[in-house]
């Protein structure tokens, strides 16, 4: 049997290499359109910032590491051009030799990727406007960024070099390759706008919490420009760039990255005539097999199920891709292996900070009309409070209203994000409940968590909600409800809601007398702790009480706000 | 009713805050012992060490919190002098006032606590020996630590001060409480002896793990003496102690700590009569009550289920003593909670490494006689190895043979490994299989993983065994057999293994001929990588192939090395 593989990379290099260690006789080829067949396409931002300083460092397994290693056929710089599904055929270019030559399969596996999109913008061929996808492309940015000549319009005359080194730059889209790079350009020293057409960078996070790292970023001195997209480049007056946007406004720019998004590269799926879904993805079912039987697809350009919504999603991650090539490979060797689908689990870092998500969104929900769902704002401690360098670190956690089950979380802060949004992401996979989460025993001495650490804590509070303990409202929900704010005085000082009445938590029992038995009495505090401990006390009085969830913590960054 | 809680700290206390939660009207009497009712004793360690500065810093709740906002009766300095469990009675004696008085109950709750192992050897009262557990004891070490008198004994003959502060420190004990105190007494510049009874240090790790962990305290300049354990104490003829052992060594000490573990308090346990298990801990049920139905209780003095096992064990760690004040109180207030029992799980910071384990280990369940399990030592990055900082991350993994459950993960690094930790312990918990954590959806971002996360590796090379595609091969249990090493010659010139054939893998194929059919062949290489690609091709070309688990890498620190 003879397989041909087009596309290294996550999803082809890795179906390649399994595929070798199930069969050891199987004819296989991979082709691959670029240079490197395999290469670190998540490091590319590292390299423009200059942490991974060679470009070497980013190859994650050479050509001649197939051929000898997997004994298999492997082609780079050879590009499809064309495929007969019908009489199993693909015919391939090397650039490099300019040579065409066809090819006999019995399987073909497709793992294009998806390409940054590049809109038809006026200008937006003009030096100096990067994408951020291949070696070439960072290698790409580092050259601009290191050249020392002029490019003010004086130069050719004076001969003096009145400008040397880029110092402007305009990322447009703040996604996470978008945020990844606007943290690399600040760290080589230039001064950063980040344009994005949303209202929110982040698009998997929830606004509110977009609204937190939209914070972080203007406190690293980058220009945000929300909710205005690109309208065109053209040359500046003085030298560079400006990025005109739909807003009417332009940024000077001595460089541009364009981060506005990825999508799937189906032209080898139109010349084979496969299903391409609603998504704009190729259509697989659970062995990554297309709607051609003899023809399999993994990577970015695949679509897959989000197995907590079952809708179909494309996720452009590294993660999955190396998953779906595996069970490519376990499907051509004769097993039945299957992909379980995406729960979207991802994580940036950006300057200290780390953004993570797993799961649904409140936005998800929203979209697929799902209202059997309840939402907690969680403000624990990275680490024990005790022990230096404890920080806040904020949390949606998402749950099913019905029965307790976890949906998805939203995790910021600048240590230990990782740590609890991968439990989270097991708790998914695994089907776990709020009432899972309180019980995990996960591990913890100071420097790491506390005794009942954030994931414990989001299973706790979530279930206070859900047992009727602790009913909850949320800020954007109050609207003009009686507030109690049960903090003390100073705190007030410092930030108070208009119009709220205030009985510190410790004169609370004392003073019940003062507050209305026919209202619903709406509790509030730092961080949702005290209040929870007010309503408790209120409710188990004969009040009608709710926590707002997050207390003035939530307030800072609310949904609506 | 009314409800005693004798005993502060994680259990005691939780139990006290959560049973007011729930009951605004139950009348609440909690006593400690000790002047805090509730403190940070996870912090003792770095208090000494002078990361967590202030003494205050360690206190969590004070009385007077627990008497206002908890408005419930909280007695400290108070101690329990006789239960009568027929009257339902305690008496208790304040010891600032001397006054003794009694106190009736409808529950009581027993939170006593676990006190550090004491034994009665000669010179164990001598002034310089500590024991870590409560804040007086940090405060003490700290106090003698910054001493500048001179205990030399020339001193009071000539007024001068010959020897100004504690320069050796020997600590007795190597688990947790003994590794955080070397740490911290060597990062205020002692140095220090570790002694250990056992012949490995960290005992919930199995001896070939804790061979990297004492490889990484001899680095640090830690006089590290296993297999010896202390038989007295005296004082040296130059002033400052000796620690003398049962080998016959003496060490000099200007400062001793105990850290050989501690034992259940059951002085409350035995004036009310009630159950002790085999372990020597209370015996409690689900909902922790003891045999006594109206007494529970709670924290380091009880014995617990390890879910995994079945077994009853004593797990003295702050996160089960917390959840299990909150389900006392659940109970108390007439809910059905249950704890669930422990699965072992724990960490502890040393130095810039990070020692963690959950579940079970070998050591355990040869214990038990548990033979269906099989171990992988897998040494995957921390996270992508382009990006700076990635370090080595030995794991050892233990899972069942017959279904591929999980079973138990030792994790060691310098960074991420409280994630991964966590992540095998929600897979423990909710009963995952090896199948599962191949296709777990965790977090990557260079920084932070890699596309196949450690753990979805542990889970992928653990799968490979299980399946047949990969048999494996223990160092303990190679004997004389015949290995190939598939290493390049560079690498065997760093070191080799005596008798070994070396064929690289890149000449592999060419070269079967020279391979034995008769024989099995153990392949070796680094850490089991490409020695899985040769078990490969040599199965599939009809040789008995096996892959050394963990190659040279866990060579160097074999169970039975």
């Amino acid at each position: 049997m003879k397989v041909i593989i087009m596309g290294g990379v996550a999803g082809g290099a890795s179906c390649a290499a399994r595929l070798r260690r199930l069969d050891e006789k199987m004819e296989i080829l991979l082709v691959e359109r670029g240079p490197y067949v395999s290469y670190a396409n998540c490091g590319l931002p590292y390299h423009v910032g200059g942490s991974i300083e060679n470009e070497a460092d980013l190859l994650v397994a050479t050509e001649q590491m197939f051929k000898v290693i997997f004994a298999m056929d492997c082609r780079t710089n050879c590009e499809v051009i064309g495929i007969n599904a019908a009489k199993k055929t693909v015919e391939l270019k090397n650039h490099l030799t300019g040579e065409v030559t066809t090819e006999k399969y019995d399987k073909l596996v497709l793992s294009p990727g998806a390409a940054p999109i590049r809109p038809p913008l006026e200008g937006i061929d003009l030096p100096g406007i990067f994408s951020v996808r291949t070696v070439a492309d960072a290698t790409n940015i580092r050259k601009w960024l290191e050249r020392d000549v002029d490019r003010s319009v004086g130069n050719s005359f004076t001969g003096v070099d009145t400008v040397s080194k880029p110092k402007h730059a305009v990322v447009i889209g703040g996604g996470f390759i978008g945020l990844e790079m606007v943290e690399n350009l600040v760290e080589r020293g230039l001064t950063v706008t980040l344009l994005e057409k949303l209202n929110q960078v982040m698009p998997p996070l929830d606004p509110e919490m977009a609204r937190l790292v939209e914070r972080y970023l203007v406190k690293h001195n980058v220009n945000l420009e929300l909710s205005d997209g690109v309208a065109g480049f053209r040359k500046a007056s003085k030298g560079g760039l400006e990025v005109l946007t739909e807003k009417g406004k332009a940024h000077p720019a001595d460089l541009v990255v364009m981060a506005i998004g990825v999508k799937p590269e189906l032209a080898l799926a139109k010349m084979a005539g496969i299903k391409i879904g609603e998504r704009g993805g190729m259509r697989v079912n659970e062995q990554m097999i297309t709607s051609d039987p003899d023809i399999l697809a993994v990577g970015d350009a695949v679509e897959v199920k989000d197995f907590v919504t079952g809708d179909w999603t494309l996720i452009p991650l590294a993660g999955p891709a190396n998953r779906q090539g595996r069970i490519a490979a376990d499907v051509l060797a004769g097993r039945d292996s299957k992909f379980r689908g995406t729960q979207g689990t991802s994580i940036c870092k950006l300057f200290g900070a780390t953004i993570a998500q797993t799961g649904l969104s409140e936005k998800t929900l929203k979209r697929i009309g799902d209202t059997d769902y309840e939402k907690v704002y969680l403000y624990p401690n990275s680490h024990a409070g005790y022990y230096p360098g404890a920080k806040i670190m904020p949390i949606k956690f998402l749950f099913r209203k019905s029965d307790g089950k976890v949906l998805g979380a939203q995790v910021l802060g600048e240590d230990g994000v990782a740590k609890r949004i991968d439990s989270f992401a097991m708790a998914i996979q695994m089907g776990c409940t709020i009432y899972d989460l309180e019980e995990a025993e996960l591990s913890y001495a100071p420097p790491y968590g506390s005794a009942k650490d954030p994931v414990n804590f989001a299973g706790m509070v979530a279930a206070d909600v859900l047992r009727g303990d602790m009913p909850i409202v949320h800020w954007e929900a109050l609207g003009d409800g009686f507030i109690l704010d049960v903090r003390n005085p100073p705190e007030l000082e410092v930030e108070s809601v208009e119009g709220a009445i205030n009985i510190p938590l410790p004169q609370l029992r004392a003073r019940l007398g003062e507050l209305p038995r026919d209202r619903e009495i709406n509790i509030l505090c730092r961080s949702a702790q005290r209040a929870y401990y007010v309503t408790r006390i209120l409710q188990q009085n004969g009040f009608k009480a709710r926590n707002i969830s997050g207390g003035m913590l939530a307030r800072s960054h609310r949904a609506d706000g």
